[in-house]
């Protein structure tokens, strides 16, 4: 796209409006809060969020600011609140947002009329989304087309282990352009090419390779059989995804891994106990991805989410989140040294090749470029579906 | 006030040149320059100052930017100077702005007309205040309503003992509508509350606390009768102010303190020589505040002042100076750490609420709440008052 | 020229674009890049570039911006390459620009209108000079006038000693102005009027001096003879430059030192063996400077080159190099810190008042003052060559 896309303070502002105003995005895990009380705080843009479970048990997303002066109530990154209150004049919210208490305030004022101004939160197999529309889009379909791949992995009953915060100084779409091919990958993600077969593309799929992965595939089948689990994709390549022609912001599929590898670690041994419904290591890999800020791989032993807040035109705030078994212990069950380092590396070389993206494209020189057809083809698939998103 | 007036750069350029160009600005006391060529300098804006005392005695506030090539002649916070030479080309001032050399000029260059810049100031009971607008607003009403009210703390006389500056990341109008109400006291300014009755209002004040108040107010004014002091304000709350109605943007009033306080430190104990005209210390408090960016509580003992400036929408200086009595010796009359703390936590307190507004006003669920008609009546005097400055 | 020159993006924006993509802007030193494969890369604006010899000898400039998805290819300020290969998908380019490969790009594509883009590059007597323009302005009247000054000095088979980067808090043009007269010397810099006569001016020439002048004029022109050189600039005060009347952009000139000094160090001693066709110390000073960003002096023994790059309305980086005989060794021909004091310090000290300079003239009191005709007659003559530029 042209540099203005990448680079421009008021394109920045029309994407936060215009997307991150209205699409469904991705805050974080339903595990990260399972008492009453317990929430985490979440920026979207400027808007301040709180993620809370209430009384009922219902996740809710609530602004984080007060209704009487504008003060932003909770300054945490996560906790447990037995009740919201404004640190201001301690206006006082129930953990539904109901305003529940406002001493100093004259009678006559409607309290019904100032609980916290609630969002839209969907929580899809633990995987919760909040939409700040009033007339969020559409998500009974993405519901439908990803519960089943998803759900063998159980994340809602998982337990976050590990969270690492980056700037990156890119603008949110290049990392997504850098998500959708893996056309790098040979030179730049030397371990991940070691487990994976979708770095290959309909050029260099030798016969040879198109032999491993249906072995591999054939491996997988048999023990996904007796998990009630289904290889979904087996052709070479990533799969297609977005699919701005048939609407398809959300994607889920399981596919394979190499030979000698159970896991996405770096020498690909299970490097924790076995999640949700496994009942064996060599499944493969669950991968889902939503426009416009997640995508997920799960491990039979542990899942990496992946969340992109956008935060200027050239900055973009990526959190990745690593979940094992509820009851895996750090120390006896798994070790941080080997549960993180294979998405951890591959992450921190892709926010190194968007930041180099991010200057190239600064300049005057700056031609966009022809796309591969064997190999980025997800890329001009995400362009397409940003151009349709931002016109809507 | 809805959002941009607290965000927005374009409101922030206007604040600075309709208000802060145009009104009665505080920049700092006359005891700050005592001799002849003494100075500070201050920033209004992008307009820096320099408050220099003349040979005449006469203190004047002259733009600090030589007149050859337009450069930053001083850059030092406070000093003394015989003339005013600028660095690059060393055109020397007086210390009344006169040019007085300009080696290596050519002839015919009409050296009267290049003398630097003057703003107005006026010395209200050694208190500053500059005014960048050549027609400045009418001061002599000011000085009239609250020269007796002040005079007796002779702050003209008086010796700094500290100043503190601090950059806080809120609009300057957060830090006003901070300062202009006590019902966010009694949780987040644990020590104000035990010196003071005005976090007291109308919906709060008991029997009991009015008993005390009046009490307060008649020991009070048992001992200012023989100092020839008055108690102006002996209700509930604070003092209504400003007042756009009145066109009054300054006030001046001498009110009570609680039982066992004389001085608003830590303890209550006074904590430094008593100044000015007193001579009991058991005289409550004197305060004022002027608009745009000024206010002051004086006790018997010691003098806080806070000075306002605007640096960015989203970011305040804000000055915080320590004055006592002129032959008052740090170590032997007075101690920084008896001094200070009372004004200091209170300041820093307010400072982090201003911040936590600044950030939740930001997000798109900001909506301007109601306001405490008990407790927030001098914030919506405020607003008033800004919003008619800003058209005036 | 009024406040908004130096303070506007807008006008910062207008000068890249007008200016420094038209211009022909100083980059560096042919001696920086000897062997074929050698490269130092340089930003004008946000245009990143690489300069770099080719295994045909020639010095090129490419854009330093992959042609495939618009990655920044090097991120090294010099090296050298065999090829250019961008570190995101490998597409390789030769040194010449020339796209060598693609690994994974579909049948079709062009691969001849995929080589780097090219900028002009000229290299005048071992100083190189970059114009992004598509239609670049006369070269050749530039270096016909410049050649026969420059040559002897032989920078083009010159070693580099030093390079030191400065941020300067200024706008670009200040740092020109202050460049462009001698009138701010005499107070701000003690070692370089120790060895300089031009900051005497037609005000204060007095025949003393200007017997001194005649007197180091005519003992170098009979070392110049030998050394077929000559003295072209005898007169008091700074050479006349720029000229927008004459369209005269570049200039150079050799001019004389004081007496006991035959180079620009801190006691006027030689410090360096001497360089190019020189076969005696006492030959003056060589000095050149093209608009709109280098300027040059010249010892016997060594050369001191500075380089501008606007960086933002208030923010200006400046390089300063220092060139040495190529045989000359550190430690044993040379001491850096015998080298680099003389124009380090005066660089430093007029970064200072530049940027005091831009400090004032961001005041609304600024207002642009009176030239002296004695001593500013250059920086009212760069006034009018930007003016000119600029609407050009």
């Amino acid at each position: 796209m042209p540099q203005e896309f990448y680079t421009s303070a008021a394109v920045h502002a029309t994407d936060v409006e215009r997307i991150f105003r209205r699409q469904w995005v991705f805050v974080g895990h339903s595990c990260q809060i399972i008492e009453a009380g317990e929430f985490f705080t979440v920026t979207i843009g400027s808007d301040p969020l709180i993620v809370i479970r209430g009384d009922d048990g219902v996740i809710r997303a609530l602004h984080n600011v007060c209704r009487h002066r504008g003060t932003l109530i909770s300054r945490e990154d996560c906790g447990k609140a037995r009740r919201l209150v404004c640190p201001y004049h301690q206006w006082t919210y129930e953990r539904d947002g109901t305003l529940a208490s406002c001493r100093g305030m004259h009678k006559g004022i409607d309290r019904d009329e100032l609980g916290l101004l609630p969002a839209h939160v969907e929580d899809l197999e633990g995987m919760l989304f909040v939409c700040l529309s009033n007339t969020p889009p559409d998500f009974a379909t993405a519901r439908e087309a990803m519960t089943s791949v998803i759900r063998p992995q159980r994340m809602g009953e998982a337990k976050v282990a590990k969270i690492v915060d980056y700037d990156v100084a890119a603008n949110w779409k290049l990392v997504w352009e850098n998500n959708r091919e893996c056309y790098h990958c040979n030179v730049n993600h030397p371990q991940y090419i070691k487990a994976n077969f979708d770095h290959f593309n309909s050029d260099d799929t030798t016969p040879e390779v198109q032999a491993r992965i249906d072995t591999a595939a054939a491996r997988h089948e048999t023990q996904c059989a007796k998990n009630e689990l289904e290889i979904t994709h087996k052709e070479t390549g990533m799969a297609t995804f977005p699919d701005p022609d048939q609407g398809r912001w959300f994607a889920a599929n399981r596919t394979t891994l190499v030979e000698g590898y159970v896991s996405e670690s770096m020498d690909g041994q299970q490097v924790a106990p076995l999640m949700g419904d496994y009942k064996d290591a060599d499944v493969g890999t669950m991968r889902c991805r939503t426009m416009p800020n997640m995508w997920n791989h799960s491990s039979c032993d542990h899942v990496v989410s992946t969340r992109l807040l956008p935060l200027a035109a050239n900055l973009t705030q990526a959190r990745v989140m690593w979940l094992v078994h509820p009851e895996a212990d750090e120390g006896r069950d798994y070790e941080l040294e080997n549960l993180m380092p294979f998405w951890q590396l591959t992450s921190e070389q892709d926010w190194e090749l968007c930041e180099v993206a991010q200057t190239g494209i600064s300049s005057c020189a700056y031609r966009p470029g022809p796309y591969s057809t064997h190999k980025e083809y997800n890329v001009d698939a995400f362009v397409r579906w940003y151009l349709e998103a931002l016109v809507k």
